[in-house]
């Protein structure tokens, strides 16, 4: 039996002809290292873009089921001209769209879960010696409707299939040459990371590093599936190996820092200290499906029996974070609302900081050396996350990334943004 | 129980979304009669262009199996952006593909015929209230493969459906008001038809009339269902009926006048007068899927036991064709081949002819007034065709229209190109 890899390849890998050409050499190049391939896909480049423009158009509030039947069609177009390409170079292949393989989700529009992969006509093609091309970023209910997956769909698609099919390996392709200690246009002197652990990969990946979404990363923990990040145009480069914490071969206190520009804060200033006010706000958040990340209540002023609660949203959640606490000004009965969107949540990550105390206090100390004032802080077990003025958040980055020992002796290369996931 | 309408657009009436928003418009129209409705639709213009273009930039060969997944995605962007259209103006309505509507067709890529269409599906969402947009085009073989039905599919997915559905009636919506006596762009005079039967239907589309395929003529035939060929910017406008020879009201000697200029003629000289040999060409000819039109054996040369053999073919299978005569050289004894591609193929068309033995000598009475030589004669119960030199085809259009008393008395609006079927 041979092994299994399932390359993913984005939209930017996908985005021209040209490229596609390209993706086909990279996939017989792994066939050719005698193993089976599966490949995902996404739209090609801008496709989705130009599609929700069309149904913009039409009207502005498009049912999600119809915008899933739309959007859906983006990858049908990529898994046929990469099977083409592949044919073209001589390699038998055979595209599948979600509903011909039986990737079945819940029955949710335009954010479903996968909940089972369908394996035996995938297998089937891979018995016959061919490449199998499927369509990322989509599913299928079991009465048949199409759905999608949301924000950083296709690389769940491929680490969920990677697992189903008891793979080797996923390798997701990018136009970034793999993971780095953070974001080399800030640092240049950032390094690739050969491997990294799934649980920092998350805290990463959610501190603002785009290489691959964090959706992915839980699903890859789950199956315990190594996924490899690898630049789609440097074939030879291993890119970043993102795997259990207990395969690693190395652990560093610190593995990595990341800045983060999309949240703002929201402080609700005098809020009645009795039982159940943070609950009742945290609550009706959680009911607008508002994403909150850092959150600090601060001690009761007794004599006048308030407090503040201070937490963090992603800036395009504001209106409706504002809209939920003015709905429950009598229960809260605060004074005023403080929002403040010109910071940066500024993290440091490792899987080996947990056993190591000095950490925090060294980064603490890092950031007042330097005349950089912390608003907030929240700690995970492998991260730990200070909220500065957006402003310093660069220069927070650099020195954190010298003084935690991971400047790299090179410049790391960079081209151009970041790529989406 | 309300009556079902089935109603087609094709791609340049979902060209952009301003002719999709009007496309909702027809729709809601025919609903509001307390009809169902089901609606089937084209890929959005030039859509089809672009993907042959993409995929052409691939590889000059591409599989049939990866084009039709190709091509199937066009339907699935109009499908959605119309069921969008549709629930703005206030209208329930849901999209459908041919793998979620069960439109089985026999496994052969590109032009696959359609064997079955489950209705069950449909059904359930008309007995919500539902318009139903269905894809035009596609279909899936048994084993769950995307195919495509070819030239004139959308017309073809149209009345099955409708067939299927036992609908009252099938409305093909285009750009032209519905079918006239002849080409209004060669004759300003031609007069729309109210109704045709379905063999003149076919003989004018064969014949060169591009308003509706002759393939879903067959099928409408088959479910002798009413077929409506109206314009989608003249909703009033009822455009052409067209029915059984039996259910029409008036049935005139001659009904329409064609030019078709797509085909050439190939005269093989001084064939060996042998039995078979007539048999030999045609049977290779068949082969390579070459569909031959008009054929004359001339009365055989005693003396010389060789005869001529001329028919007609499609101008793009002249290579085909050459090579086919070319390896029947043996079997053939011809001396050489004469290739006649300025030709034109006039033909009269009425079901009332078969009753009417003046018809034929009528029309090449009227011809030879006009000087024109005729070079070839084929007749059916419903057509009479002449060969002439393509540029006496308008003349001789314009001259047959006018001696069989079909010019109107107004002028017709023409706009632009007939539409692609």
């Amino acid at each position: 039996m041979k092994d299994i890899i399932v390359q993913k390849f984005g939209g930017t890998s996908v985005a021209d002809t040209d490229k596609i050409k390209n993706v086909a050499r990279a996939v017989i190049k792994e066939k050719n290292n005698g193993n089976n391939v599966v490949v995902v896909v996404s739209a090609m480049g801008h496709t989705t873009d130009v599609l929700v423009k069309l149904a913009k158009e039409i009207t502005p509030n498009p049912s999600l089921r119809e915008m899933d039947m739309l959007l859906s069609t983006g990858e049908g177009v990529s898994i046929a001209l990469l099977a083409m390409a592949l044919q073209a170079q001589g390699c038998n292949a055979v595209s599948m769209n979600a509903m011909q393989v039986g990737i079945i989700t819940e029955k949710i529009h335009s954010k479903a879960r996968i909940l089972e992969i369908k394996t035996e006509k995938i297998q089937e093609h891979l018995d016959k010696g061919e490449v199998v091309v499927i369509a990322g970023f989509q599913g299928v209910t079991d009465d048949f409707e199409i759905t999608t997956l949301g924000r950083g769909g296709s690389d769940t698609s491929a680490v969920a299939l990677a697992g189903a099919l008891k793979a080797k390996r996923c390798d997701i392709y990018t136009d970034v040459e793999g993971v780095y200690t953070t974001d080399p246009r800030i640092v240049p002197r950032a390094t690739r990371l050969e491997q990294i652990s799934y649980d920092e990969m998350i805290e990463l990946a959610n501190g603002g590093a785009g290489v691959i979404h964090p959706r992915a990363v839980e699903a890859a923990t789950q199956h315990n599936m190594p996924v490899r990040v690898r630049s789609s145009f440097k074939l030879d480069n291993l890119g970043t190996l993102i795997l259990g914490v207990d395969e690693m071969e190395l652990q560093r206190p610190v593995t990595g820092v990341a800045a983060d520009t999309s949240r703002l804060r929201v402080v609700v200033c005098d809020v009645i200290d009795n039982p159940g006010t943070a609950a009742a706000l945290f609550d009706g958040l959680a009911n607008e499906n508002i994403s909150v990340d850092m959150i600090i209540q601060s001690y009761a002023r007794k004599a006048l029996n308030t407090n503040d609660i201070a937490f963090t949203i992603n800036k395009e959640d504001l209106t409706k974070t504002k809209e939920v606490i003015s709905g429950l000004k009598q229960e809260l009965g605060y004074s005023n609302i403080y929002i403040d969107d010109k910071i940066a949540k500024v993290s440091i990550v490792g899987a080996g900081m947990i056993n190591r105390p000095g950490i925090a206090a060294k980064m603490f100390r890092t950031l007042a050396n330097i005349g950089i004032n912390i608003k907030m802080i929240s700690t995970s077990e492998v991260k730990i996350s200070c909220l500065v003025d957006e402003s310093k958040a660069n220069e927070a980055v650099e020195t954190l990334h010298s003084v935690f020992g991971l400047d790299s002796d090179e410049i790391a290369e960079v081209k151009g943004d970041l790529p989406n996931v």
